[in-house]
């Protein structure tokens, strides 16, 4: 298996376009939105938000998974979420499926939608529509079309977020790749925000649903920007087969290639939405080590990357690991802050901050300076048992509260 | 039951102190030791954080509350916690326990200890015995000594806490008046950071605890300033018995009197510790009603109050009600987003934002106004059945990421 460039058009028989339709944003040559086509059906998983509030593609996508063995194409806006806007909101993202169905001469039930932004508003459905005649006409297989749809679904991320891998099943190169967008009400519970993941593996619908909801129990479920979980995460694996490797239907060598490469692009995915929180200056990651269970690793260290004081410290490069200890106490798991020991790395040094229940006598100056790095890692040592976990989270910046103290003007 | 001035000094008997250490803080005229003391023995109840990592003196009061009638002194310092300091950090805090009952002629078991302030450096034991040096002398029962020992305990918070009731309890004029201290790493989860409230009440240690341990339900359990528990909460509750009303050793009227004047006592002092949470511009107060349970009423109104999002829309007078939705959505409790109703309160003017499953055709210019009020009151109507309940919490502001991004320096 190996990393190669590209997105969602690196698999075999995928097309992506983005485009400007000018939905909500005051520059309306910015790219809202974005469309994800396959040449053949193409089998189709999903997993999505737990929040009670859904949005209306989200209602739709669940149902359509549900029903369909395939589907053919996804269209997404961002600006605006069409959530909280009732049976209007409905209407008009059916009329949104619709309107790209008729477009690509396809059934309305082959095709999902997604939606990403501002929660209540309407969709402007006559500049949807338009958006939808651009779209068709520019879709490619090439990197560039990837790119610019990975560009089309970002709100506040300073970023595109692609990754695509090859791997070997059985003599056939198959190919995964895809594209997510993340920044702000990040608290995966289910999926995350919207992720849409392309592959031309041969594999059955069910199989491809069984690696969906495993796969993101470690990728984005282990990711947070600020504890919100949102009312329009979608993740979206679509799987054409074009590869013509031999059918996948069972558990085996085959499904464990295929879900290894899965996650190395789910896991590079989340950690990029992680990176680029709304206002984050830095990568904070978090390995908990030698827990008593998997799950109880997994707690403790998304208690210590969603801390408000951990994250506010980090931003300032302060080693006030009392924090992490703090957060680490109130996860809910017992114990012995006695044995525990906590370290800190980055750029390449490492420092031990805490152990035998009080600080070790540590350089402040040499912890400040690594927590001064662009990416920094925390590791919490147990001393209970086997397990680990790691999560991925961001600083707390003033931007934060910038861009969302004023985030719908 | 009217509320009177004072606060931990009001009740008959009881005498307080504060004085500058020069513990932690750079002022080393700045008061960070407070001194509470009955004279006679005090029936004593508390609740406390339920963190795994727990300070010295809350793992010191959990005891001596299990195995001790009375007591009769509590010594407070602020600037450090004395928590992650092993078992030298224990002995320092005997050591101070200790020391504040010999100045007092007290056997050691009658004196408590509370500690507020940075975890994980050791206790400047020497300034600490000065400090109660100073103290013991400066004890007074009036409500200047009350307000300095409210003045000594506050760390980041900007104003000191105080509050008082008095009540007849069968012809007897009974007084219940407190102090607090709060602001950051404020999640009660058991109790509050720190809150010391005396009674000259006559009752039993054992109504006592059952009071506390009821009362915190709806007071410091309702508050949260940025969702981290601490490891220092500690909420003591003194009775000496002076007010001479029969003694109270069952449920009934007086119990009831005694209770709801308690309720006013520590739910004054919660408001007040989440209005002056780290940072904060503005009071955010979410009341649900018409919920299915009274648990359900809380966990919504929690799960509002500690949303990021909402806290910074709330900063920016931004009425970004989405956010609420999300958080009430997220909040694990089902109910239908379609009938739920969403109102904004704020400087005597009310105004509803969502109903029927969207947004009202609210002005957005009156929202505006109405969030930019110093208190903001949000009311989510469930439509679901009778309970309700009210949390309290604060804004998220650039001032709350500058405090803790350099917390310690």
């Amino acid at each position: 298996m190996k990393q190669i460039d590209g997105g969602v058009t690196a698999a075999s028989g995928f097309l992506a376009a983005g485009a400007a339709a000018g939905i909500k944003y005051h520059d309306k040559t910015r790219k809202d939105m974005a469309l994800v086509y396959s040449k053949v059906p193409a089998k189709v998983a999903g997993t999505f938000t737990t929040n009670v509030v859904k949005a209306a593609p989200v209602k739709r996508d669940i149902h359509i998974i549900k029903t369909e063995e395939t589907i053919q194409a996804v269209v997404i806006n961002s600006g605006i979420a069409n959530t909280c806007t009732s049976k209007e909101g409905e209407l008009l993202n059916e009329e949104m499926a619709g309107y790209t169905a008729k477009q690509l001469n396809l059934p309305i039930e082959k095709v999902l939608t997604a939606s990403t932004g501002v929660i209540g508003c309407q969709l402007p459905i006559d500049r949807v529509k338009l958006g939808i005649e651009k779209l068709v006409p520019l879709l490619e297989d090439t990197k560039e079309a990837g790119k610019m749809a990975a560009e089309s679904i970002i709100t506040t991320d300073t970023y595109k977020k692609e990754c695509a891998v090859e791997l070997e099943i059985e003599g056939k190169r198959v190919v995964i790749g895809g594209m997510a967008k993340g920044s702000g009400m990040i608290h995966p519970n289910m999926a995350t925000m919207i992720s849409i993941v392309t592959t031309d593996c041969n594999i059955s619908k069910e199989m491809l649903q069984k690696a969906a909801s495993a796969d993101i129990e470690d990728s984005f479920h282990m990711i947070s920007v600020d504890r919100d979980t949102s009312t329009n995460d979608t993740f979206l694996l679509l799987a054409n087969g074009m590869a013509e490797n031999s059918y996948i239907d069972e558990e085996g060598t085959a499904f464990k290639a295929f879900c290894e490469g899965l996650r190395l692009v789910t896991k590079t995915l989340a950690k990029l939405m992680a990176q680029d929180g709304e206002g984050a200056t830095k990568l904070l990651e978090v390995e908990v080590v030698h827990a008593g269970t998997k799950e109880e690793a997994k707690v403790l260290a998304k208690s210590v990357i969603t801390s408000n004081l951990v994250k506010t410290a980090v931003f300032g490069s302060d080693a006030n690991w009392g924090r992490i200890l703090c957060a680490l106490g109130y996860a809910g798991i017992e114990f012995n802050p006695e044995t525990i020991e906590l370290y800190i790395q980055g750029d390449g040094k490492s420092l031990k901050l805490y152990e035998n229940g009080m600080a070790t006598g540590y350089s402040e100056k040499e912890a400040t300076e690594i927590l001064s790095a662009n990416k920094v890692h925390v590791m919490a040592d147990m001393k209970m048992g086997k397990e680990k976990a790691t999560a991925w989270g961001c600083d707390l910046s003033y931007d934060y509260v910038k861009i969302n103290g004023d985030y719908r003007s």
